[in-house]
């Protein structure tokens, strides 16, 4: 027998309930949890689960097993309790092990899969009487505690805002390394946002900015965006931010028509210079599986021609200046100017940002940026978490 | 009157037909081509793509126009054809000149649409015996022409290889970035392949890995992966490739039931060790807006326990173990050594990829390797087509 391993991974799963009972079925084993709650677990799902050091390398804790090496109408010879395990005999010799805790947390009955269903985090919507969360530099460069705090927020709220950054060039690239390595794009690992005459985008322009994701035109925006200020002694350029997920809320409530045409219908968006020319064809309005917003795409100034069948062509346009509108809502603007030392982090997929035009001639502005996706930021919290 | 320029874009558009007529109805211009096809465009539209330097930035090609500031209900006063362009006056002042080239080439009747559809590239699927398409480093290095032909290869079959390149470490990152930048991820820029006594994935031992995508752990899977060899004196260590995407057909017609399942059930992937925890819930096929197979996402040693209800679970199996199997059948299976001097270049999204155990003691093995994303490809090969 399998000297045996409890869990498979790196975290631990605390003991919600001990096991009482265990009974093999045909095609299943059913446990029974001293709080009352039935599980069924079938004989496949066990034996692919398995932990021990023969299924599971443990230093990589990566599985070795192919279930597909596995007769497809194994099942256990028995099952029982082992000093609060669920130890499991199969037929044909091998024996598995599993933790109380980490079984639970897998379990896949209704009530078990509702609850962590239910404990998922969810997105805080905001308007424009926002609060918004404000991190001291030093803090997050020294305090785990405040990272995470940082984090949390980032990926509940989707704008912060840190505070007493050193205004040297490239020192927004050591708070962003706190998080994780830095998402590169076609416009570098930091980016400087400055007035130029050869610019290969309107941001490298004094003109005004309409509210917009940066990178729509890539198949995967990045997830988060760093602006750091480094100079703004010019008149203007006041930053401006929406909450993009509440605008969609919003958009579906007061107008559904419009709402589904921008979550169905493909807009292509381009980035296109000597260079480079991207393209990406995807809707204004992502949902994840279960129906809700994840994912706004929008920047009118990278957006191509609108394709669609002539019949369906005024609806289209209907409901992208609907969307451009509320955008223009003070009921959903924050409007803050960024001073030399501080940055905004922000959900680039649900925050939008704009810029007002600025007065180049009126004194001098510099912001550096940059970004990292949302794996990152979620894997950070995460491993902070353990 | 604004001076007027005909095309917002780097691209040139050839004249398929010459504009016959235009006529201004009540929602749209309809216009007339030489060849007979009839483009309606709403009066919308075409304000909304005007590509004067008011509408659009001459430096960075961007619209500065957003359509939400025109009336909705704005009409064309008159449209006419002047020396072979579109002439739009507007009622308010304002005049636009659209290329017809560039109009054909964006008009949205069902015929022009049907054609564009009909035009854009498709996979070619390969199976076992499948003709490699193989290239040379210093053709890629210094020919525009043959690096095309590479990148062409890649996008519609999804597996190449490149002889004659240096095994001096990092050599790799010279031919990727004749494509574009790299995509970092958790492991590194380059990372390096060999076995190592703390390895952070089962690709860093010396033991089988089966048929996988790398990173499936991520929201995005890397585009194009490279593997280079620079040392392989060990016994064993075959790569072997798959075409995920001919896998995915032969399922679909083999037993749909099975092919449903695995694109409508996600799967939880995961990579962790002590400073990283990335989890990804998708499905294991993913279809584009057409229904074709886009994506295929897979690692068994990286994959958590299925979670799906009760009653699907059985079906979920079913469908997986169909799936590996066939991963493993002839028919589909291109094996082959990789020697030092030679690389694959491969879809990660799409060609899985395999290696046999090889043993340590019998030899040193090195390889290096490097992700590229779609975008990237994509743009080179329209930059490089201008």
């Amino acid at each position: 027998m399998n000297t045996v391993a409890a869990v498979a991974d790196f975290r631990t799963y605390p003991l919600i309930s001990a096991l009482a009972n265990a009974q093999v079925l045909a095609d299943q084993v059913r446990v029974q949890w001293a709080d009352g709650r039935g599980s069924p677990f079938h004989h496949q799902w066990l034996r692919d689960n398995c932990p021990c050091p023969t299924c599971v390398y443990s230093v990589t804790r990566e599985q070795l097993l192919e279930i597909v090496d596995v007769d497809e109408n194994l099942t256990a010879l028995s099952a029982h309790i082992d000093q609060g395990f669920l130890r499991v005999e199969w037929h044909g010799g091998h024996s598995s092990r599993f933790d109380p805790g980490w079984l639970r947390a897998h379990a896949y009955d209704d009530e078990s899969r509702a609850e962590r269903r239910a404990a998922k985090p969810t997105s805080k919507l905001w308007d424009s009487r926002f609060e918004l969360p404000v991190f001291e530099y030093a803090a997050l460069m020294e305090d785990p505690k405040a990272l995470l705090q940082w984090l949390l927020a980032l990926r509940d709220s989707g704008l912060t805002q840190v505070r007493d950054v050193p205004v040297e060039p490239g020192s927004l690239a050591l708070i962003a390394r706190r998080i994780s390595f830095i998402r590169e794009s076609n416009f570098g690992v930091l980016f400087n946002v400055q007035s130029k005459a050869d610019a290969d985008s309107n941001a490298y322009t004094s003109f005004n900015l309409p509210l917009h994701s940066d990178l729509p035109t890539r198949e995967l925006q990045p997830g988060l965006q760093f602006l750091h200020c480094l100079v703004n002694d010019a008149n203007g350029g006041e930053s401006i931010f929406v909450d993009g997920f509440a605008i969609a809320r919003a958009l579906r409530e007061e107008d559904p028509e419009a709402f589904r045409a921008l979550c169905e219908i493909p807009v292509e968006f381009r980035n296109k210079d000597r260079h480079s020319d991207y393209r990406q064809l995807a809707p204004i309005i992502a949902l994840d599986a279960l129906g809700e917003v994840a994912e706004i795409r929008m920047a009118n100034f990278l957006r191509g021609p609108f394709e669609t069948s002539v019949e369906q062509m005024p609806l289209v346009y209907r409901a992208y200046r609907r969307f451009i509108a509320m955008t223009r809502e003070d009921r959903f603007r924050l409007v803050k100017r960024l001073n030399p030392g501080e940055l905004w982090c922000f959900d680039n997929r649900r925050t939008l940002h704009a810029r007002n035009a600025f007065d180049p001639a009126s004194g001098a502005r510099h912001f550096q940026g940059c970004y990292i996706d949302r794996d990152e930021l979620l894997s950070r919290i995460l491993v902070l978490q353990r």
